[in-house]
């Protein structure tokens, strides 16, 4: 998977911190080092270092002191991932084998345990309390959208406000933290944080959204998954809601999902998808996501002139827009 | 299973402590309450808050600093043991059902995963940086040592070192900084934090043995649990390995191993039980496990004078001795 590669002028720094992530999570243990590597080495779009570094370039940018919230949010993202996997039983991430396949559940938990305390470790080089303050705080509200996504499994009746509430949780809150928490170690003026924070939220619920559509729309290749992968492991995205409030799909839709159910996902399920595909369900779908991005731009104008805020606009628009 | 009871003068404050944990899990969710709740309600010796409490006698004592290191670590235990349920595949802890089995595996995770968060949000009332940092630290020494357990199921050549290293990071690492970590929260001198540090780790070496030992020698009401649980689902402790060492028993000790390994221990391990009991391995765990007591007591001969010196040492004494 490729990164982004909109940032000519934190390349140099972005390079920095792919190195800092490896090395923080090199220990003596090889097992663990193992795991871990095979984890980092699948890649990612790094978009959470990113953020953080976008944002210190609110206050006084200091790349020293900005790696040491980069890569532990970096860390904890990939953890929820490690976790993640185990729950929806996934084969592959990113076009790899996952951590569970290739080894097993009970590694991939203490895999992802492991890798939460590094993060943590290596975040206690900086004695702000108050990025500790939001970073646990985001970690819990990060687990227990996690238990809501196993409690919504196959659930058709969820509303869509439910959904929101998840994906707030599941991805929106630490990319949202990600951008705060950059101009939180830079020493930005506390309004600034504030407004990156709501930046990075609803740029973070668009690029759920948006991954929720390309599980759908996008092919293996683009998506590093088979297509459809959400719905075989009852993962009921808006897409999904959206199409089951048109009439024109909904009956046979929710025939083929618990068809889908009765099988524990065991099943062709492009019937589903591309009933899916035929509802309202993408259009509407694109349309929340891109109220989200222009919410994301209305906080952007509001942040004081900086050459980053470009940068910024161009990461929200590329959000919408991508296909990986 | 019953609580310490040796403490009169922190009796008052533990109580104390106990509500601030039933608070600390509260949170919106009613299935995280439920599975937090559940766990609490189990019970347990709550040791680390209380050797926190003895080790904040060293230095100004102030319950409400002490608190935000208590309750966490007790926390950090609590998750710990869940994830540990989960690899252990048990049914039972404290005569109680798992979450694991009450509920599911997956929840188990995200449960743990919920109390982690939980632990460190609390913690992070707390601004003494380096809390945070020994904290963290020890996290992930735990995870390394969740890890090597699982390595070393069935594992009848491993060394007694490594059965050591094991230990000293699944449970004795946590009760020395719980030690500690009072003397710091209460800004007792280094020196005097590194000394209950020493006690505590030698104490926790002890402790995990002797719960070892209870696996094989206690009975089903002593343990909450059937004897032989460790044997039963791989885990070669102290006394199995020191039986693996008299020639006496050491064939048809490894034969019956070998039958529970294949039968995945649904089997009866009686046999294998009564081979380590009739063995030298019971007397000269006892012994190490003495020995890791005086070391303790040595440690706290080096403290400076204060009443709870006495109650540590009743403490190490009990150790040994205890049944449950």
């Amino acid at each position: 998977m490729k990164r982004l590669d909109i940032f000519g002028l934190l390349k140099k720094d972005m390079n920095q911190i792919e190195q800092e992530l490896f090395r923080s999570i090199e220990g003596d243990h090889e097992l663990l080092n193992e795991t871990s590597m095979h984890l980092l080495k699948a890649g990612g779009k790094r978009l959470r270092p990113v953020f953080v570094l976008m944002g210190g370039k609110f206050g006084s940018y200091d790349l020293d002191k900005l790696k040491h919230v980069a890569v532990p949010l970096e860390l904890i993202h990939m953890a929820s991932l490690v976790h993640d996997d185990v729950i929806d039983d996934a084969e592959t991430r990113r076009g790899q084998l996952t951590v569970k396949s290739k080894w097993d559940n009970k590694i991939a938990m203490y895999t992802g345990d492991y890798i939460y305390a590094r993060a943590l470790l290596l975040a206690t080089k900086l004695e702000n309390p108050k990025i500790h303050q939001i970073l646990s705080k985001a970690m819990v509200e990060m687990s227990i959208g996690e238990m809501e996504q196993i409690r919504d499994f196959f659930n058709t009746e969820q509303s869509i406000r439910r959904y929101l509430l998840r994906i707030r949780r599941k991805t929106a809150l630490l990319i949202a933290i990600s951008c705060q928490l950059g101009a939180v170690a830079a020493e930005a003026e506390p309004k600034v944080g504030n407004l990156l924070y709501r930046y990075g939220y609803n740029v973070g619920m668009a690029f759920q959204i948006q991954d929720d559509l390309l599980d759908l729309c996008g092919t293996e290749k683009q998506i590093g998954k088979p297509p459809g992968s959400d719905i075989r492991q009852g993962n009921i995205t808006l897409p999904v809601l959206y199409a089951l409030e048109d009439e024109a799909v909904r009956e046979p839709l929710l025939k083929e999902i618990a068809v889908i159910r009765e099988q524990n996902g065991e099943c062709d399920v492009s019937a589903a998808v591309s009933l899916i595909k035929s509802s309202t369900g993408i259009a509407r779908s694109e349309e929340l996501a891109t109220r989200y991005i222009n919410k994301a731009l209305e906080a952007l104008d509001r942040l004081p002139n900086q050459r980053t805020k470009k940068n910024l606009r161009d990461i929200a628009h590329f959000v919408t827009k991508r296909s990986y």
